[in-house]
């Protein structure tokens, strides 16, 4: 792709975007460009009615009758297993090892305990010190539960393969990691890090909260262990849709789920008084399924799985390409730097720099319809979905960044009022 | 209440029920009678509305903002807190001691996992052999990850006191019983098991499934430690729709969640990398909820909170009660056995029968627009939910019943097909 030096050309580009057509899909709200899509991702134009029509036809007509399976019902029952076969497809992963269940915390907590039993003996759990702060607090909370003396091991912020290689003793059990790091953007090699962890004994569990549906995810080819992620993200699935899990299926028959729920028994609806697990990742499902949430969810996953994931990884790395060479050919302030990797084998879909103001900045921005995130304590965070982020939006984007920062229009009083959530 | 004789009595007891402003205010599909809101509660009028808000304008429209409180967002973020807070007075519960989050069997793991810690030393969990098999599945696996010797010891199904007070020895760290049992329908003396339980050292966890919403739940009176609950039965919320946890404020302080998310640290948003437990039950949350169906279940709570909780009981007493006795007087088939104690102090708001050909009896009931459910192996199930069940709908569905069982219209071949989940 030619370099994209004024607006005109990415306006040209965005006219020959192969991905063009996934943007009417979306319910965008006019004048405002988002670029958090990699918090939450924005309304697919299809799910209010797909949402209205389970509500109003699956709920409130069909009742009970709903649960079961076509023709009788609208298969409601099987939605874990409806969602997790499709999206196993986007992430490269075996067909029935993937479900969609729970929050992606539960999940976590499922697959690590699982993992741990499968290699006893073995008491460590290696992951980074700035992972996303929920997989290290599951991870913790497990480890004093089980009292055996499991420990969480954190490596720096960023470490390198070597350093995570001599991480890996004979201790270790589990490489927890995340696939793209939530605050810096940085990608791991999902393959190289997993034949690490195989050569050392140890097993592999990936958080793929900001890679799925971002860039190609490999799960099987690269010989992941275990994998979980989020629905609400790149799934565009709404806020706090449910999440996923991945189990490799060589694991499945030895796998033990801690939280041995109904929905993962052998015959659910025997009502037997023992657990007996059911066959293969189905094991891992707990209780009833948040129906109205999955809804939303599967038909994000639906639209997801029609794009071509070398697409949207080709459009992402030239989006995310652009945003830092237009901030950066202006240099409109010494305290900004760039905080994401450069190369592109290093990063996923986000872009991130860092600056002193940080939460005024990205408050002023807002004001201006630009609509990123900050993580603390100074990082500004820009998530560039390749669905429905125009080259102009970036363009667009990038333009006003800078314009606040030359003009110190940050330091207005009304944009350092007290943290929210967002 | 005068008994109902003829279908006339049971039109002119519906024209005078204080409960009755309540029926026009769901959605009921034309021609049925719904028995089995306490399997899945049916659909509040107001819900596609409010459904279709959250999904377009809060998520549409304000995207990421909406999790802030109000006034800046729609204050997605506390939303446990805000259905867990209405729902604390259908319960009878303290302020600001019940949260809604994750399913069922997820809360049950973690109030009984932390109900354990609350009791070194002792090893053992008392339920009943029958009781729901999710609770005693997790229950399982709960000590099957333990390993710590912890097993589960299971009473007859339907124990009297006396029987649950021998099995409470010095070993004994949880009583764990639903409060009404959904098979049975059996009702337990909350107040009287939790003072034995207390005075022989133990805790009491309560699963309130089939008893939140449909009659007067007393928590803190009955000085109650723990309790669970599910939001699609009584509360009408929707399919599959979040559950609840109560956790007695006395317990607060000493409180270890093993599922210690993001959502339950004391600042889920400063993204540190230690676990430190939120104040309060708040650190009973994990990971983010999912939000449709969360303000699907708040239509549900909302409007159940406006019903005076002992004329709820009092009309769900007279409708099974009024079954009861129409099926009774028929006498239609000596196989039909009233399986639900009799006398009000015992049961809760359903009526179960036996009777060796429960399922293609159920199935030749749902053809004629009368649904309730089967319990294997033998249990016809029928739910009288006060606030939209009528008097001459239950004179209807026991005319069905009599004239199913006396015509042997059940046995025709359409309705011996396979089973499904309902």
């Amino acid at each position: 792709m030619k370099p994209l030096l004024t607006r005109q050309d990415c306006l040209a580009a965005d006219s020959v975007d192969s991905l063009a057509h996934f943007r009417p899909r979306f319910t965008l709200p006019p004048g405002v460009i988002y670029l958090d899509g990699n918090s939450l991702g924005p309304l697919p134009a299809a799910t209010p009615a797909r949402v209205a029509q389970v509500v109003q036809r699956e709920w409130g007509e069909q009742l009970i009758r709903s649960w079961n399976a076509p023709p009788l019902g609208a298969g409601w029952v099987g939605l874990p297993q409806r969602l997790g076969d499709r999206l196993a497809t986007l992430l490269g992963a075996e067909p029935a090892s993937v479900r969609v269940c729970d929050s992606t915390s539960i999940n976590l907590f499922k697959l690590l305990a699982a993992a741990l039993a499968l290699r006893p003996g073995r008491r460590v759990i290696v992951s980074e010190a700035d992972n996303f702060p929920t997989d290290l607090y599951m991870a913790q909370g497990l480890a004093a539960l089980l009292a055996q003396g499991h420990r969480l091991k954190l490596l720096p912020a960023g470490a390198r393969p070597q350093v995570i290689a001599e991480a890996l003793d004979d201790d270790v059990a589990v490489l927890m990691l995340s696939h793209v790091h939530y605050r810096t953007g940085a990608l791991h090699d999902m393959a190289a890090l997993t034949a690490l962890a195989h050569a050392r004994g140890a097993l592999t569990l990936w958080d793929l909260a900001h890679s799925a549906g971002a860039l190609p995810v490999t799960l099987a080819e690269s010989a992941a262990d275990f994998a979980v992620g989020c629905g609400y993200k790149y799934l565009n699935g709404g806020p706090g849709a449910p999440a996923f899990l991945y189990a490799a299926p060589r694991h499945h028959a030895a796998l033990a789920s801690p939280l041995s729920g109904w929905f993962g028994h052998a015959k659910p609806f025997a009502f037997e008084p023992d657990y007996v697990p059911a066959q293969g990742v189905d094991r891992l499902l707990v209780g009833t399924p948040p129906v109205l949430s999955m809804a939303a969810l599967e038909v994000g996953i639906e639209m997801m799985a029609e794009a071509d994931p070398q697409a949207l990884r080709a459009k992402s790395l030239a989006l995310s390409d652009l945003f830092i060479a237009r901030v950066e050919a202006e240099r409109p302030d010494a305290g900004l730097t760039l905080f994401t990797p450069r190369h592109h084998e290093a990063r996923g879909s986000q872009v991130c720099f860092t600056h002193p103001a940080a939460w005024p900045v990205m408050q002023a921005l807002i004001a201006r319809g630009v609509i990123g995130d900050v993580r603390a304590p100074d990082i500004l965070r820009f998530g560039f979905t390749p669905l429905y982020t125009r080259f102009v939006d970036v363009w667009d984007a990038a333009a006003q960044l800078v314009d606040i920062l030359r003009t110190r229009a940050w330091d207005a009083s009304q944009f350092h009022a007290k943290a929210q959530v967002t």
